[in-house]
């Protein structure tokens, strides 16, 4: 079963796929996340894997616009925890380094770390790549900040693990395909939809949910640039979309809306980001 | 007045605050946000400007911690149009240019016109400390990415303007001082609050406002991370938190939330992404 992520070979997107896939899956790298759709879309893999948010920088909003024009549907959640590596070519010690390669935002992730050890931070196009750059290039000089993976991927060494200044650091990532997953008890469903801008109407849109006591883990409205007077809304909820209590929280929601777009019901991963699966 | 900001001079960070106080402030710059809060709370500056949100990139999730944890109050809005330029220095024409330097957010919004052009983009860590470089090196066959405003500040050239593939890029910044701003007949209130994870929750919470005519103009939810069983929203309204309905609905939101901040009430600016100000 083939898989695309959007980066190169080691991308943290990458680690997201083994970790759900457990090995039966094969990683295809795209450029970007228009190619990722693109790449499902045309039947060349079977699935794609985006990210949707992280804890530490927000929501992909070009995610969220590329799911509100495909026909794909969301068939899993994935978290995953970021953990930022050093990582160096073989042989090259702590005390060797003189900078360090990496995106911006791993960069600032890791500044405190940084900061302590005097190395100087060099700005690159992402976390794998520079990775790969280190060890085409030979450097002895440098190191890279990217996943324990990126390193296996290209033969390089850790020389650190956990660099990051804050470690609750998740990304959530949507498995996107065909279809949408059948219930298994344990559920959440993603949906999408635009409302006129006056007062109340997100408190009628919500009435459904609550009479029919759905929970909801996410909320986000966003304005529709160019549409002045219409808000779009993205939620999970707790639940599948064929329980009859979502069923008819869904059909209540939709003489409410504009536009509803249910991007897919599937089952809830394990995570740091809700409550504990035992109490649930 | 002095008003801090993140980056360093010519960032638009720093266009905003030209653009809002028009000439009668005093761009002070630090290195990052926290520094920002800091600076206004120590008193070292007046005031400060902090980026909110963006239409392609959505909210700045760093911004919203450092306003938790702050006294600091919103004292107004300020809505920027971002308007990538290409910028060189003086003499440089578009022919002579092969490398493109920006940080990575801007190399990606400006893709298509750098790929038309065949030239090759090179990250930094930002776009105005990008055009400060190519002027202190004087390299004559690179250009930069950053803001009309960066070419002015450094003396260099804008070659061409506003040559990002999608025109509907605007941030929206806070500016923060010890109070919000008195009434003005048209204004906008932000809060946070977190809420128990139960069904229904949201619902009730949005009851006092739906019942009292407030119109919402934001919502997001944040999970928070460790405290598994609570969420944290961030909300905009439209109307002063003095206004009698206003106060009425932040009262009996004060009744279904664990905690309720108002970040400030300040005058709503005319800008594209709410309903045009005529029709209001």
């Amino acid at each position: 079963m083939k898989v695309a992520f959007q980066g190169e070979h080691g991308a943290y997107s990458e680690e997201a796929i083994l970790q759900h896939f457990e090995g039966s899956a094969e990683p295809v790298p795209r450029p970007s996340l228009r190619e990722v759709f693109q790449a499902v879309e045309g039947g060349e893999v079977d699935l794609g894997l985006v990210p949707v948010e992280n804890t530490l920088e927000g929501s992909v909003v070009r995610t969220f616009d590329l799911l509100l024009e495909s026909t794909l549907r969301v068939s899993a959640e994935v978290i995953l925890r970021v953990v930022h590596c050093l990582i160096a070519n073989p042989g090259v010690t702590i005390g060797d380094i003189k900078g360090v390669y990496s995106h911006p935002q791993a960069l600032g992730q890791c500044r405190a770390y940084l900061e302590s050890q005097g190395f100087e931070a060099v700005v690159a196009y992402d976390t794998a790549g520079s990775v790969k750059m280190l060890g085409e290039r030979g450097l002895r000089d440098a190191a890279a900040i990217a996943s324990g993976w990126a390193a296996e991927v290209y033969g390089m060494t850790v020389l650190a693990r956990g660099i990051e200044t804050h470690p609750e650091n998740y990304t959530r990532f949507f498995v996107l395909g065909h279809e949408d997953h059948p219930p298994t008890g344990r559920d959440k469903t993603s949906i999408a939809f635009t409302v006129d801008h006056k007062p109340g109407i997100l408190f009628r849109a919500l009435r459904g949910f609550a009479l029919h006591g759905v929970n909801l883990t996410k909320i986000e409205s966003r304005p529709m640039v160019g549409r002045p007077w219409e808000y779009s809304f993205h939620m999970d909820f707790e639940g599948h979309r064929v329980e009859p209590h979502m069923h008819s929280a869904l059909e209540e929601l939709r003489t409410s809306t504009r536009f509803l777009k249910i991007l897919g019901s599937y089952p809830r991963a394990d995570n740091p980001l809700g409550p504990p699966a035992e109490n649930r």
